[in-house]
This record gives C-alpha cells, structure tokens and sequence, in this order.
C-alpha cells in the first residue's frame, strides 16, 4: 500500500497515459531514448585530437583561467593549484585525474520515473529552447517580450512531444514576472504542466536550493531520496573568454553537493570570444570546460558532469553570431571526438540565425541537429524552438523542429539498414518478377503499417491535393497543430497532495520575498 | 597560333571570367571540384554487405532481368547468360568479372576545358534539377507546365552559379516546344548558355546521335578527339521492377560505343516497385543496375560507367511517392558501401516532396543532400530547384539549394578542422587572456576575410534590422535574387562560327523533321 502510494505520488506509468491522450491530435513516435550507433564524423586524426588536447591543457597549465568565486579558488588552492588572486592555472595531470573520476554516463530521474533519462553511451535526447528573451508566432507576427503565458504554452509542447526528453531552461523568458519570484512561478508551471527532466539556472543561491527543493517535493521524495541519485541538472557558461564567474560556479557546487548533476558549455564564438580559428575556439571551449569539470571532481569524485559545446562563429560582416553554419558543424564533431578522449558525455545544441520558420531556419538547424548526430552528442539543447540565434521562441518553429527530431529517431533505428532475410525480400522479388508492383502482396501488407516514417507535419500531398486543400505553407501548418495541442492540452496527472506542498513552497517563497535580483 | 585558336574555339579559361562577372549580384564561392575526406556514414557491417551483394546476385541468377532490347539480348546470349524470350539471367562470376572492369573513375570534360570534372575518387558534384514537367515560382504562384524561356533561365542559373558542376536533363520540360524538335532547341540553349558538362536523354537513337553531335560541335572537336575521352553521360533508369526499356539501353549503347559515359539509377520505390524493406529495394536496384552495367563492359571494356541510387518509400497512407526520409538516407548510404563494394563512382541526388520552398522543403533536402555526403556520393542530381517529388522545378528553390551546396563545400574543406599551432591559436589566446576579446587582434585581422563561411541568401542580421530591410523571408529573398541574376545573365564566350554551326545543324535537322515522337 505504501508502495502503490509513492509510485502514485510519482506519477509512475503515466507516460504512456499522455502519450495517448495526445494521440488526439497527431499521431506522434512514442516516448523512447533514441540510441545512436552511427559511427561519429571524426574530422581529427590522432594528430589532430592530441593537438586540440596539448592546447587546452597549455592554455590551463600557461594562461590559467579567471574564477571570480572564491570558495573555488579556496578548493584549487587546497588542491594544489596555482592561484594569483582570481587567476588558476592547473597541470594537465591534475586535470586529467580528476576528469578520470567522472563517469562516462549517468542518469537522470525526473518526478514521473518512466521519462528516467541515461545521459551518456549512445543516447542521444534533446531538450526544448532554454532562454530566449522574446516570443514569436504566426498569429501575433512580430517579435514581442516573452510572458508567462507563452512560456507555459512551450512547456505544454515540451510536455506533449515524446520526442522531447528533458525540459531545459525557460523556454521564453517570462518577463512578465518579477525576476525574484520567476523562478518559483515557472518551475510551478514546468513541474505540473511536464513530468521530464528539471533544469535549474545557477543564478543565485535561493534559486538554486529552490528548485532543488521543488524538484523534490514534486518527486515526492525525501531529502535522501532526492540526494541518492541525480534528479536534475544545471548548465553554466563560463564568460569566454577563460573565466567562470560567481553564481555559475556556486550553483554547480550546490548541486554536486547533494548528488545533481552539472554541464558545463562555454559559449566560445570564433573571432568574438574565441580566436578565430575553430580549433582554437575549441582548444579554449576544452580548456573552460575541463577546468570547472575538475573543481567538481575534486569536491566530489564521481559527480555527473556532462561537457558543452556552443562553438559557433560570428559574421565577419557584422560581427553578429551565426549559427548550424559549416565552421558550426566541425567544432561540433571535433569537440565530439574531445568528448570521447576525456571520457565525458557530450551537450550540443539546435540552433539558427533566421529570424522567422523559413527555409533558412531550417536549413541552419537541420545542420545543427545533424552535426549532433555526426558528433555523439548526448544531450541535445535547443533541440526545438529556437530562432534569431537564441533571442526568439516560436511555437512553430517548436514544433517544425520536432518533425525533424522524430525523423532523426527514426534514422537511428537498426530497422531502416535491417538486412536479414526478410529484409532482402527475395521470395517477395520473386514473387512480382519482372512487372506488377509490390503493394498487395503479403511481405507488403505484413509490413506496411510500420515499414516507413510517418511525418505528422510534413504534407506528402501533390501540389493539386495541397492546393485543394488550402495551400497551406510549413509554418502556417505548424501553427495550427499548435493552437490545436494547446486547447486539448491535459497536465501530467500530479497527486493532489504533492500539488498542494508545490504551491505551499511557492506562496511562502513569494512571502519571504523570492531571490535577490542583484545578481 | 591553331593551339591558340582551338583554345580560343573551346572556350578554354573563361570559367574565371564567368564567375567574375557573377559577382555583381552575389558574392559566390569560386568554381572547384569538391573533394569528401570524410568517412562515409555505414549502416552495414560486413554481414550486410555479403547479405546485400547475395541478394542482389541472386536476383540477377535465380529471378533475372527483362531488356525490351534485343540487340543487348543477343549480345547477353553471346556472352553465355541465359536468355528467355526478353527475361535474362546470368551468373555472379559473369556479372562481377564484367563491373571488375568498369573504372572507378572517369572524367568528363565539357567544351570548356576549365570545367572538367572527376567523376569518382573523392570528389562530390552537383548538378541541376532534371526533367520536371511543370514550374513554380514566387511571382506565378501557381504550377503551370514548362516553358522554353523557363527552361533557359534554369540554365542560366545552371551557369551562374560555382557549385553546380554539370548541367543534367531538361531543368524544365519545355512542352511549348514540340515533342520531335525539343531536344534541338534545348540544346542548343544548353550549349550556349552554359558551358558545363552536357547531358542526353536516352530517348531514341535520332536524339541521342543529335546530342552527341551538338555536343562535339560545340566543343570545335573533330570525330576522333569528341570519341577520344568522356565528352558527355546519359543517365538511363531502369523500369522496376527488373526490367530495361530498349531506348535506354539503345542509348547507352550508342554513347560507350563513343566513348561516353553512363549512369545507371534505378528508380526502386519501397513499397510500390520494390520491396517494402529498404534492404530488399537496395538488392533490387542493385541487380538492375549492375546487369546493365556488365552489359556495357562486356561490349566496351572499360567504358565510363557510374552506379545510381534512386532508392525511396511511399506514403504508408496513400502510397505517393516520399522524398528525403530517414529511410531514403539509410538507403543512400547502403548503396554508397556498395558501389564502393563494386568499384563504381556513385550518383544520388537531392530530393524533397515538398510543393513550395518552405521548411520542409529545406529539411527534406538537407536530409537529401547530407546523406549524400554521408554516402560518399560523386554525383548529386537535382542538386538544385527540385520540388514536389520531382513534378516542378523552381528557381526560387534553386538558388536556396545553392546556399546549401556552398555550405556543403565549404564543410568539406579541410580548413574548417585544420588544427596546426596557427589553429590552435595559443599565443592569440595568451594575447587576450581572461578579459577583452579577439576582434581586433592580429591574429584575428590576419584571417577573418576567410575564416568563415559567408552565405548569398542566409540573412544572419538580427530581427529588428531584418524587419527594418522589409521583413523578407527566405523565397522572397530568393525570388529577387533570381530576377537579379537573370537580367544581368551573360552567356559564356562562344566562337561565332561554332555558334553557326550549331544554328545550321539545328535547322538541318528541323527541316528534317527532328525525331520521332512515338516512343
């Protein structure tokens, strides 16, 4: 009885409960981790992997990185490290013992135990748009401040596309809300409107014991409970280039300390914060990373971090960052192959300049997701809804990008490359011989139901049945699936009890006054 | 002074001049052949492979082949296979002996020398949109059937644009011009408007022979130097299930006797003239192609022979035909190991069944173009303007591809993961330190005109100044590029008495009453 009770309080099995509930309104892939066995692009030859390693090593043994937090200069120094003022510079043996500690693959348990994620071997899962300040769609047709409201209709597809598996940061930044409750309304909304993967900004102290705290009452977990095994997650950028700063360090510490796990992704554009040269970029997005990677593992051996790249390049016209550009795609499958070498599982992202859900937009991101792919990323952030590289959250553009993410699903299937005897289909050839066609014979009608892709936004129509039935371009189509997800939308099935705890948690908070926002 | 003239009569060294000219619309990546270091992408371990060679000899040993040809009957019974009224059979020890001595590599040069290209090794080419009926662009915003002047604005794009390589069929059919004298004029237009590698349809000997010949013309060649080295290609299909039509083989037979080339594609639909199995459609498309293939060696030794995969599925729901899936990637690189399996330079293609250039137009033809990447693929058809499975050509959709194609080229330069000390940037790093940035190094200053890729169409400026250039999204920015390059198109130089020939050999042929029209 008390079993049946705290698998209730978890929502357990309810997964495929919402899955088919949405079934209402498109038939989508279940929920599943995608595997990738590809064999990864590896641009980098021997030579080439141990240069990227020499020059991140160097740049951390020579140059040294700026910590501006001093409970870890107070860590390096007690490690042996050389610290002047808020300068470490570190060996590459230390470095590389202490990135030995982490482990190559972890798990991730959210609230519902059926969407546990294993981050690392060959899962490659993908995550929402984290952070744009601002929202875009069809309907309003121009760029506006994002509000709660459309922060919470981006967790509801977040939510309701299997092929999403963990919810990364605000999808759209609500500004609506005072920035010292935000934190509390949103992961409210994230923890009962989802039941995947929690992600916590490190902004601050409160806010990170905050969501911690919340992510457990919803789990309806004990404090040991949440601290047994990693519930959630944050991610940090250093501030390329070569420093992390105050509240992205004391955040991953909070959070290692009671057993979350932490990724780390330096933000190195090329020519910008980063030489212009992308493997220098990389070699300085290695160094960033691997030094704030060994600070956790010394604090805690064996603590889950994931490394990130955000590699990309500016414009040299203007000097804007771009984004899924070719130079993009390389320092993805480079740092891809640094993953490898250190042992660490590998964050990257989705992403595009394009300002709206066109042809560019889609061009940009299909090279992103596929570069993760080519890569063995292992989590892929942004993975749905990001426009003007990371400035704008469109629905549409959401949900255009899932369409591509169950395509990437299905490619990873050993299914499409099978080559038994039922795939190589002789007797099937034999039987049609040298005229008919193959759709009514049984190999056929045995297999046809599952035998291909079946998109949910893509129109196979011709142009004459398309035109009849209203000519409807990609995003127009995209927008109406999304006002139809919205409307039918159903919450994750939450106990009444943990619902009631959440909002105690909350309206205490808010009386307490939230967090600081001197941050 | 005769060297000096013939060279002139070729054309030979105006490639530079073209491009030069070319830059008053866009700025384009220069003409290159583009060379694929990558590792190919390989689903099939060796198990599939032998699974896959067994199934394709099978099907040529067991099931056979029909050619409506009986000139190639009578040669496949010289040989010793066993003929049945039209159905063929043959041995593996037959078949593989043949396809040994097909070159894994072959060139084909154009009238202008500079524009010869490579067919094989690593090389990856690009070439128009071929063959579709009908026409769409922004400004008629309707499919209507093909014209001549559409078909030569295709062309003109075909030239205007580095990175297409040859020009294939027809970009359009031009079905204002009559049946009998289409290939006339439209050559002609080829001929003269580009000055790229040239293609045939194998559609009646009288068209081919007029083709062979406008091409030797247009080259200034006598008889001995056109049949001297590869001028030219045909791209022949077979007619799936297992069988050869007598135009196609006719053709082929006509241009290796030549000493011209062939390409072999198979047109196997998953689920309608093939296999439901995307392993059971390779086999078959691989039997197809490789009897025919052997059929060439057998009767020219040697002749320049390229291998086709035209592998896709259908629709599970209304069995139209699907472009640009997981399954046609999967597919594409199956049929890439085993091209590299046989010896023979690949061809595949870039693909969508999208109706307008929207988004899933560009994520089915990333899909397309990347697996062809992936697949080791040396020449890419419908590389650009391809919409609707093939039933409309665009140009809008074009000049996007060509976007991509650049992107593609500039992905496969080594540059982009080169990782010397220069690269790997340690003294610009040290230079800059943990504050400032590398805008203005000299590091920076001394590459960033080439250190990134620099797209024509993709608009990397943020949303407000994208509004403020008009809010253009990308086919209309396409649209007006296209009417850009037309008007300010000029021709590539052609010697004038070449040019008369030309004209004196099309009205020759005209009064003649061009080809037959019932085939």
């Amino acid at each position: 009885m008390a079993d049946a009770l705290a698998k209730r309080r978890r929502g357990g099995g309810r997964a495929g409960n919402a899955a088919r509930r949405g079934h209402a309104v498109i038939e989508q892939m279940p929920w599943r981790l995608p595997v990738n066995l590809d064999r990864p692009t590896e641009p980098l030859d021997e030579a080439g992997i141990a240069a990227l390693h020499d020059g991140a090593m160097r740049i951390l043994e020579e140059i040294g990185v700026a910590f501006l937090n001093p409970e870890a200069l107070e860590i390096f120094r007690a490690a042996g490290c050389r610290v002047e003022g808020e300068l470490v510079r570190m060996d590459r043996d230390f470095v590389m013992e202490m990135v030995g500690k982490a482990p190559s693959s972890f798990t991730l348990t959210p609230r519902n135990p059926d969407r546990k994620l294993v981050i690392g071997e060959n899962y490659i899962l993908f995550g929402n748009v984290s952070s744009p300040p601002n929202y875009w769609d069809m309907e309003i047709g121009r760029k506006v401040p994002g509000t709660r409201e459309q922060c919470a209709n981006l967790l509801k597809l977040t939510q309701y596309f299997n092929c999403i598996h963990f919810a990364g940061g605000y999808p759209v930044e609500p500004v609506d809300l005072h920035a010292s409750i935000r934190h509390l309304d949103v992961l409210f909304d994230k923890l009962t409107l989802t039941d995947k993967v929690m992600h916590a900004y490190s902004l601050g102290p409160e806010r990170v014991e905050d969501v911690m705290e919340m992510v457990r009452i919803a789990g309806g977990l004990s404090h040991e409970e949440f601290e047994a095994t990693p519930r959630m997650y944050t991610n940090i950028n250093s501030t390329s280039p070569l420093k992390h700063d105050h509240p992205m360090i004391d955040g991953c510490l909070r959070l290692i300390r009671r057993g979350q796990a932490v990724i780390v992704s330096p933000f190195t554009l090329a020519g910008a914060m980063a030489p212009v040269t992308m493997a220098g970029a990389v070699a300085q997005s290695l160094a960033e990373a691997l030094c704030a990677i060994a600070l956790f593992q010394y604090v805690r051996p064996g603590c889950p971090c994931a490394i990130g790249t955000f590699t990309s390049n500016v414009d040299m016209k203007s000097g804007a960052p771009a984004f899924g550009t070719p130079e993009y795609m390389r320092a993805t499958q480079m740092t891809g192959q640094m993953a490898r070498f250190y042992g660490l599982p590998l964050r990257s992202s989705g992403v595009c300049a394009a300002n709206v859900p066109d042809g560019q937009a889609m061009w940009e991101t299909s090279n992103s997701l596929w570069a993760a792919v080519q890569s063995g990323t292992n989590m892929v952030y942004h993975a749905a809804g990001w426009l003007e590289g990371g400035l704008i959250a469109s629905p549409e553009k959401f949900i255009m990008d899932c369409e591509l993410l169950q395509q990437i699903q299905r490619y990873l299937e050993p299914a499409t490359f099978a080559t038994g005897p039922d795939e190589i289909a002789l007797e099937a050839i034999r039987e049609v011989g040298q005229s008919g066609h193959f759709f009514g014979i049984q190999h056929t009608q045995d297999r046809y139901t599952t035998a291909f892709y079946q998109p949910f936004l893509s129109d196979w129509k011709n142009f004459e049945a398309w035109q009849a039935d209203g000519a409807v371009w990609t995003p127009e189509r995209a927008h109406r699936m999304f006002k139809e997800i919205i409307a039918s939308f159903e919450p994750p099935a939450m106990d009444p009890a943990i619902r009631e705890e959440l909002t105690a948690f909350v309206d205490r908070r808010k009386a307490e006054g939230g967090a600081p926002t001197d941050f």
